[in-house]
């Protein structure tokens, strides 16, 4: 299986168990496993795409008297996936910085709703450096302001500094059963997925207007011949997560498209091409 | 002024100052100033409030080389207001915990919408102790059952435990020149406000039906009897803040219910009695 192969080739590939096959954040028995079959997001993937599908997050910074301190930060993103921040020295976490700059900034999904922990989230930790203090200073600014254009009102204060996330560390949960750790040179080389600003419209439109076509998927190239029904859980750029029920109970599968996609628009076209495969697949010989 | 009062007289109150009389995370020029007249909630009663108000955060923990980890949690809220999360040891921000009691937690305002430095966040920080450490361990249990009921599918498994922080410390950032800390005494003794679930709609409401009564109010008791246009932006137990249009442009002011609310369906009675007073007091002698 694709999904297997790469793995074993790419230590940065996301790991894709059952819940009790991994130690896990949320091990929920009840959950259906999470399918091995298909290509999909590696965790780096998945963190850039977390990073660049929000402008808000949590930062951990170290208090005075060395205690964690989180606090609220709004941040753009550097072409490396590197976070932005622009914080007053006259607030609590900017003066944590530039006592210590050691850092970590949590991101979670924002389209994500109903249970909080079968979302995604990342954590990136690293040491920051101001943008006086970094060779692309300048860019760190034009990222910040082009992420939080608000900024603008505020940025020129003299208590004001951007301060760049040099990200060493990586760790992304997908929800319950999903999760892995990422390199940082990974990190820095992994693109967000395209399609991510409009996979949850895609999502509810396979559901509510082409549940047949999402098990004729299932059925040819989801490893579930005798699935009975089929709903999309997840879009990316790489293909589909499906939730089914077979005669042995409910199963997670995942069907992949021929290509990786690699614009913005095109989840709808490779969607219709694996919907036609599937239906030549399935033709009596 | 009785806000002014009431500063003077306890140092839990919040600071209500305009965007440059006080040191603040986020200094906007531009944005109108918070009114400083009528009551309104304390630093720790908004901390209260806020963390009444969902059952999930970003904790920042002390990562084993004493770097900050910050992670998204589900919490409970025991009656002192310490928050209940329940991990697994087998997730970093447990094993952290197990050894470096040290811990803050981040709760932002899950209502606000729009930009994310406007909206109410609190930072409270402290040490944690695990339930089975704890006086009150079951009832710690309890409080995160009760606001995370998904917990109890992996509660009991022997990797999951209940850990309590213990809050020494609370800041308070309401938004754009709206800040300040509470005592650990002060945030255990306050109580959320009763009307906050019912704050955005009543908000909308007014705004929506009422604009005429806001601008009575704003004329009888804002200090603004030249007010043309009135919008509410906030309605809490203590009364509304407001936005006025004057003929000195955009000015903020605040009006206050007669008594404080000590019922979650109060605002609209408390209102409908602002509204009489204000006319009452602007009809000629």
């Amino acid at each position: 299986m694709p999904g297997q192969t790469k793995k074993q080739t790419d230590p940065d590939a996301a790991a894709v168990v059952g819940p009790h096959d991994l130690p896990s954040e949320v091990d929920v028995p009840g959950v259906a496993p999470v399918a091995r079959n298909g290509n999909r997001r590696s965790a780096s993937e998945e963190a850039r795409t977390l990073v660049a599908s929000t402008t808000s997050g949590t930062l951990a910074t170290l208090s005075d008297d060395g205690a964690p301190w989180a606090s609220l930060v709004t941040f753009g993103v550097m072409d490396d996936g590197a976070p932005v921040l622009c914080l007053s020295t006259l607030a609590e976490h900017a003066r944590n910085l530039e006592r210590d700059r050691q850092a970590s900034l949590m991101v979670a999904d924002p389209n994500h709703s109903g249970e909080v922990l079968a979302g995604g989230r990342v954590t990136l930790a690293g040491r920051v450096r101001r943008s006086d203090e970094h060779p692309d200073g300048q860019s760190a600014r034009e990222a910040h302001l082009e992420a939080v254009p608000s900024a603008a009102m505020y940025a020129d204060f003299t208590d004001f500094s951007f301060w760049i996330l040099e990200v060493e560390r990586v760790r992304w949960v997908g929800g319950y059963g999903r999760m892995d750790s990422a390199s940082a040179s990974a990190y820095a080389a992994a693109a967000p997925d395209p399609v991510e600003p409009h996979a949850l419209d895609a999502v509810n439109h396979l559901n509510e207007d082409h549940p047949d076509a999402l098990l004729t998927m299932a059925r040819a190239f989801g490893e579930y011949p005798d699935a009975s029904e089929a709903r999309c859980e997840r879009a990316d750029r790489y293909g589909l997560d499906l939730q089914l029920e077979t005669p042995d109970g409910p199963k997670a599968t995942r069907v992949s498209f021929t290509e990786r996609i690699n614009s913005p628009g095109g989840l709808r076209a490779a969607t219709v091409d694996l919907v036609r495969r599937a239906r030549q697949a399935l033709q009596p010989a």
